[in-house]
């Protein structure tokens, strides 16, 4: 499925890995000012924040993954199936399609708290993007550089629970992602204290982390990728940042032949990203091409009107050093 | 610590994770055959097959930490703290020290049948490489493209295991290592079946890998990388299998921040390694370079005696696309 | 803390584990139709069922730990902490004080499915039984011979699950409980099958139950009493019955010196119960007397109006066998 | 398989429980001074210190499972499927069959020191009992008031290990078992400390233990019998000590259904033992009777010649309290 963090050094990073069985030709999608996105229950977004961030472009709409906004706004949608539910047309609601929420809330939020208030009175509506579109069975992380919260729209409505650990993958609920969490409270990067009654060797390091799961399950993943942020350590730099993020994100990629989704067929982390939300600044790299590349929100006409893509460089050839 | 793999689609792949707290200034460095390298306790090496591998030089020396030769037959050191112990100078023994076993084993032998026969009669003397440069305490595996084996020298001999898995991290010793596998025999990529004796929910995809550790000491990343790697799948080409193994290995990287080893100080994955063995090509990746670099064995003039060192590219540009 | 588990054979039994550190002087109580159960919001229990349960006896009144009418519903709370919220007295509602809703329930009902009705307009009244006396943290578990359900009065109101499988412990809430479950789909008396990806040895009988947890906080608890009644095999003679009753709640027992409760006390399985519901016998056993003692509903003059108490024989000698 | 452990309070306790899926009509059998145990390979024992243990008495021969001499030393053989290995008739050494070496130990050793000095020169005769009876495979625990030891006879020879935590079960051997520990360590009674990096919630007593398994396979009982054995507490009392020795080992018990051996059937524990070392009184109990049992070495005439057997009380009446 996938996993999306929240992550700051000096500067505050955002993204995610997605992890699906097949692409939907994806590409880096930078929305100007003045794009119109039109909205099915409610007046069009014409004016608003500029966004960077990974969609598929149908129709002239870009349907975004996961995007940041010029005023710092992350927000990404990840795969909640069996949980997920959205609604009919809701009387005296701001009624928003799943595909129309990112959108939304970036065009029109600078911060959580600000983005908070807006859900206060949104319904996710369930007209689909097209007949030959079904509705993606989604949830969301939003984030700012202070802080995170998780928004997930269930048969009982639409639930926004704080997100202290700046992580979510997918299934269970978030409540219980975050009480998963207690039963790895005395994991730690020291070796660990011996209180089992009798003398025992420390055979390697890392003792203390013995426990922590390393499968591809959501839940599994959610902990692993959590535990992995909270006790990083990393400088300031620009490059340092950059690449342990992508760090913490490997540690919870998913490899191809692991994770099985029908017979034969294997999901797999098609892409990872990591947008330096201060600078604006969209990086990636793909299962076949390591090499990170970025994408500067600000090396555009940010008035404009026209979506700009960059299809992704999934493969190129490696770096060949040679004395000749 | 650190993870050592072989691996093979079309062609056959050998590389590492080193994971350490420092770095000895390490290079990728060929050795061409008319090198020569001085032994300790018997006659040099003069002619001999040709390497390529990591490296670090001194006072001429190439102390390697993984290396493969022109045929095709590679071998790493890897830490084996506590259980790793090398003799005095053994009467009717081929005495030879832990800095020249790479160096020995790789010169003479073109497969892993020709090192178990060379192995019957060495004994790893305990000279240190100089005053300064006290022995690292290591075992190794030694891999062509049909086997691999391990070799670890403890108080009560040398021993040599079939490595059916070709994954070796480090303690336990090898055997113990293998009895480790038993229990994680009902894993797998497909969902499990449930068994439990109620109806339960399927609520993730790979809920068969339920179990797998992923901490990173030396047992699980031994647990967590066999695993992996037996259930990879990846297509022929150089650019999936050479991605496909980086990913392999990626699956038990060491991230900074999550392994202490004293107070304030933490290992990580310096370089991860990934020699094609039949083509000679020597690729690596650093911690704040996911860009995959190459060296080609066949670019060098083997019948020199000159060693050729490249110097790691440990930080470079990010690649950022613009339309501008 | 505590488990509860509603089993059956040819008969159908009831009863529990109370794991504390410290005891109340419960005996085994009787409590016959005519006594008067004084209601602190309601009108008195005059006229109702006859119950047989554990009980702490204070004023005359028996504070029952878990009990079971002469029409086959039973009944025990078990400690809820820091979950369980009380309600102050609501307009409208059956206000029932959590000290009388065992004896409220079994005077009343002789099914779960009458007793789902009225828990439908029960609110658990917060007064306590007395200012010495404050009110335990409990939730509840009712069954009957087809089903069982569990109750929960939380600061969001009162919850009612049904419980599939029987189990109850403590913490967390009963829907986080039944979702643990999940991640043991793949347990089996059986051996598994080896699906690693290399060849493994089943080194011992029972591995396919690798993974069951063995602590014994409640979750973990909660998880084995599940899998291993659920896996139960044995015969439908009372004897083999009782036994296996009480086997099942073996396996979550709690030993002395294995869970501190503050330093230097620990809770520990103070008795074990075990009812024949149909019967109307009330078997146990205590920490310090695994010999099962009996005393049967049915042996007393249900149309009384005075309690019967029979204190816990807690010790008594060995059977000593001899040829003299 | 089974589960031995050697216990001390004020007195020094010896048992185990016996898992299999069929009973061999053993039976408390007392050995006095003087009774003849024919040797195959050796002179008979015709005087030697007495014995009291489980036995299955064939043709006259008490094949011991697990038994204690007069003088405070104690011997159990338990399950070892593949790994064990006896021997043809070795030149110079003590040829013992497997069936005699519980006798031959017992018979000659007050202390484990002893048992020691003889097994230097032991070799485990592979003669079986007779045609219809073919060997055990078995390894075995010695133990006196101050130290265990693990013996077990394998193709490269007859291992003697220390055993310091004195619990032993079935496979791997007890080499990989001691190791098997060292993943335990932090485990502790008390709660855990949280190092995770996170506010976490301690939502139940007992989350210091979370990590220790619950299954029924050997290395399973192993680590559990031993963490619950070395933070057991219990008072001083035969009482208090006996009912302890039995908890201990119930936290390995093995229920009806939980562990099939072949398709239908299923190994469970069919008795438990306790020997009070120093008095020489063997507790036991059964699968389906609960109450303990003892029988009194010393109620014995020492001296005499000839066996005593006590049928196990496998199934009596349970204890109703009346007031009638």
């Amino acid at each position: 499925m996938c996993t999306v963090i929240s992550f700051a050094t000096k500067d505050h990073y955002f993204g995610r890995n997605l992890d699906l069985d097949f692409s939907y030709n994806e590409s880096v999608t930078v929305t100007p000012r003045n794009f119109v996105f039109p909205m099915r229950a409610r007046e069009d977004l014409t004016t608003h924040y500029a966004l960077i961030g990974m969609a598929t472009v149908l129709g002239g709409f870009p349907l975004y993954y996961d995007a940041t906004n010029e005023k710092g706004l992350s927000m990404a949608g990840l795969n909640f199936p069996g949980n997920c539910h959205f609604f009919d047309l809701q009387e005296g609601k701001d009624n928003v399609t799943s595909f129309e929420f990112i959108p939304y809330i970036l065009s029109t939020c600078e911060t959580v708290a600000q983005a908070r208030e807006k859900l206060e009175n949104i319904s996710i509506y369930n007209e689909p993007f097209s007949k030959e579109m079904p509705n993606a069975t989604l949830h969301w992380m939003i984030s700012d550089k202070n802080e995170s919260i998780v928004v997930e729209s269930m048969k009982d409505g639409l639930h926004v629970y704080d997100n202290p650990v700046g992580v979510m993958t997918n299934n269970p609920p978030f409540n219980y992602m975050m009480f998963a969490l207690n039963d790895y409270a005395s994991l730690s990067p020291k070796q660990p204290e011996n209180t089992f009654g009798t003398p025992l060797e420390l055979y390697s390091r890392g003792m203390g982390g013995l426990g922590l799961p390393g499968d591809l399950s959501s839940k599994s993943r959610f902990i692993k990728c959590v535990y992995t942020k909270l006790n990083s350590l990393c400088g300031d730099s620009e490059n340092e940042s950059v690449n342990q993020f992508f760090k913490i994100l490997g540690s919870v990629e998913q490899q191809k032949g692991l994770c099985e989704v029908k017979p034969g067929a294997y999901e797999y982390t098609i892409y990872s990203s990591c947008c330096n939300v201060e600078k604006g600044i969209y990086y990636y790299t793909t299962y076949n091409n390591s090499r990170i590349h970025g994408i500067d929100l600000h090396d555009h006409d940010l008035d404009g009107k026209e979506l700009t893509s960059y299809p992704l460089v999934t493969e190129e050839p490696f770096a060949i050093d040679s004395r000749k």
